[in-house]
């Protein structure tokens, strides 16, 4: 727009209306937090940067969205509900006219519908591309995180949702060749999970009541499975038959075969993984129905520190040249 | 150098070494918080990026340095002990050879140095320039924070250590005409204040236990006490005779008296502003001399919701045409 107004007004203006109490309307250098005696603070933080993350024309609320999410997916794997983040925001002077306005009434509308509260930030002029970079803090019961190492031989291994549509919906809309002809429901479906997560926070209790270890999938399916076991000490069989996909994704495979392995080692999922001992699968399973959110057993957790092996579509076992997507 | 390792190498390699034990040495999604009971928690965060808030070229060292200090000066303002932070770095292709690694060891230093622990974080590419993003979390005991908004009509205002030096350092840097025949001493002192941050977590615990309102002067003296008045429902009157001067900002000075207006609405400074009860005054003095660190009286706060009033070197009122600097 080149930005019409100071930091504080912008502030003012724009983001104390979507604050949460303990930012202290955003007019103290600093946030108050006070998690509920009895329990610990969870805090992670991830960053978007325009044509690294998200394209520079994506609409400033599915930034806004995908800016929140991408942190309260991690949040949701380690069994903490929301609480509050800061938001730090480094802007270029040639934002489109609206844009912040638009940005900031989206993550005002997320905020409430997560139940996370906005309690601080930093807003900073920047000569590169526009950086939103969120810190997420959220509460769990105390000693109840749940650790990405904390996989156990023995366990059950879940994943929510459908593997793979983010992915395919940022190749469909790079313009892959083998994906022009996929039905418009499809190429909408998939390019929608590319373009905002939708984060499992319905899931953060059953992960803590039930699962040993945990993470989030969104460097890609393989990769994270085998990052998780590794940080856990342990090894695994994953049968990729399993791998929950979507309607649209096997559509999207149907055209091009090759596509799966696209799927199960793309990134953005925002899926949650979870390590879960056999006797409480049932109830894991019991918890994340009545939370709504759909799990699949996809492996087992076994014994010794060496490199899981994954049974691909024909039952053999597959080696992938590129397990996990990088962002770095 | 561009970047030769891939981010969970970077991070296994330079900065887990480095972690506090709430990282879960940076190989989880997330970093586990337990403030002590009785405790809230205080978050703030703050962002620097090469060429807006430092040189290109500056030590990796005094940038680490930077990054992390501006965000404990916030935390010494609150009253708040610094606990952990997390750390989001975008970085750019071109970084030179050793530059990391130079960066991760003087971070590491200086988070050893000021007790507060790495516990997580973010790195991801950009093609802008660098930027280092810290999220601080501290401790106070609860209810205990300091507030921007809590001056009191009948306070006596104090500012810490000496202000002005960071401005006129960054001007002499600049090459500011007026300043070409300062002594090398002053000029070092000066350009050394600027780079580097002294933040007052010394001061922190005095801040607490005296302090009605308080702030750190981030963004010049007349703006951030103006800012900390309004913000109080406050008026005051400040006289600037009264305000602090190093020995090499009264040289600075003394080559141009207009630099007096640059030491007190220039940025940079990270002293503490703090609003003191009378009968609390002469406590505050006694334990910020206990804790190393000079205060200063330089006005009082007054009632009624106006603009305070700023006496200058002539006793006169003043009239600021830039109260502050915004880095926005």
């Amino acid at each position: 727009m080149s930005i019409p107004f100071s930091e504080d007004e912008l502030i003012a203006r724009l983001f104390a209306p979507i604050a949460g109490p303990g930012g202290l309307a955003l007019k103290d250098d600093a946030a108050l937090i006070q998690p509920p005696p009895g329990h610990d603070l969870v805090a992670t933080t991830d960053a978007i940067i325009a044509s690294v993350h998200f394209f520079p024309d994506d609409p400033p609320e599915s930034v806004a969205r995908k800016a929140l999410r991408v942190n309260l997916s991690d949040l949701a794997a380690k069994g903490a509900d929301p609480l509050g983040f800061l938001l730090t925001l480094a802007l270029p002077p040639d934002l489109p006219g609206d844009w912040l306005e638009r940005f900031a009434a989206a993550l005002g509308d997320d905020a409430r519908a997560y139940g996370i509260d906005l309690v601080g930030g930093d807003t900073v002029r920047t000569p590169g591309p526009a950086m939103i970079s969120v810190t997420a803090l959220g509460q769990v019961p105390s000693g109840r995180m749940v650790s990405r190492a904390g996989a156990k031989p023995g366990d059950i291994l879940f994943v929510s949702g459908t593997i793979g549509d983010a992915a395919l919906g940022l190749k469909a809309r790079l313009g892959g060749g083998s994906l022009a002809g996929l039905s418009g429901n499809a190429r909408a479906a998939l390019a929608a999970r590319y373009l905002e997560p939708q984060p499992r926070n319905a899931l953060a209790r059953a992960m803590r009541d039930c699962a040993n270890g945990g993470m989030d999938v969104s460097d890609g399916f393989v990769g994270d499975v085998t990052k998780m076991l590794a940080a856990s000490g342990a090894s695994g069989r994953i049968d990729l038959r399993e791998v929950p996909l979507s309607v649209a994704a096997r559509e999207a495979i149907r055209f091009d075969p090759t596509l799966f392995e696209t799927a199960v080692t793309g990134g953005d999922d925002y899926e949650l993984l979870a390590s879960i001992a056999a006797d409480r699968a049932a109830d894991f399973e019991a918890m994340a129905l009545a939370a709504g959110v759909p799990v699949t057993r996809v492996g087992a957790v076994l014994p010794g520190a060496v490199a899981p092996t994954f049974l691909g579509l024909d039952g053999a076992q597959t080696i992938f040249t590129r397990g996990s997507f990088s962002h770095f």
